[in-house]
């Protein structure tokens, strides 16, 4: 078993088209992790991830913060304790509206 | 995307041989998901889940509460922000040591 805080885990900057957002990868492959990863991003003030869509989906759930979270259909207000998936192949964005928009957001590895 | 806060998800019992414990599927099959699963358990004051253990890792957030992990050589004290990677069969505890010990823990659908 493993076990540490969140915080041990060096923030990096998020992948590209990401504004003011950084990554911990909680839980990966180097963890022993096979079947699917934790990050907890954190989106700054004035922050977002890019608009966007890949063949794997999102399991994500909201620390703190206040967001919105658009989609093809749809812009949603998103705050502590929101649960939100995003399937596979689905256009979406997070935004922060507050100071910082903090969740977990889960991927799998085999697809 | 389907969007929802945490409490909107029916509070169950949890498993056989879990005490004082109650667990919300979040993210399950009949949200959508076909790899992974999101459960938020609470343990409450003098409950624990059983020690035991199974062929499919658990990946845990703790998001409130105080308690103890107890492994096959160790036991630690949690609290929030603390992450928890526990391999499959590898036996493990989940204890509460104050009022309400408030965790996520995922587990893989395809192993």
């Amino acid at each position: 078993m493993k076990k540490f805080h969140y915080t041990e885990v060096k923030k990096e900057k998020a992948e590209e088209g990401a504004v003011n957002t950084t990554v911990r990868w909680l839980i990966a492959k180097n963890t022993g992790a096979e079947n699917f990863a934790m990050r907890l991003f954190e989106i700054n003030s004035g922050g977002y991830s890019p608009y966007h869509k890949h063949p794997w989906e999102h399991e994500v759930f909201v620390l703190d913060g206040e967001g919105i979270v658009r989609g093809e259909n749809c812009e949603e207000k998103i705050s502590k304790g929101d649960v939100l998936f995003i399937p596979a192949n689905e256009n979406h964005q997070l935004k922060c509206t507050g100071k910082t928009l903090k969740f977990l957001c889960l991927i799998p590895y085999k697809r």
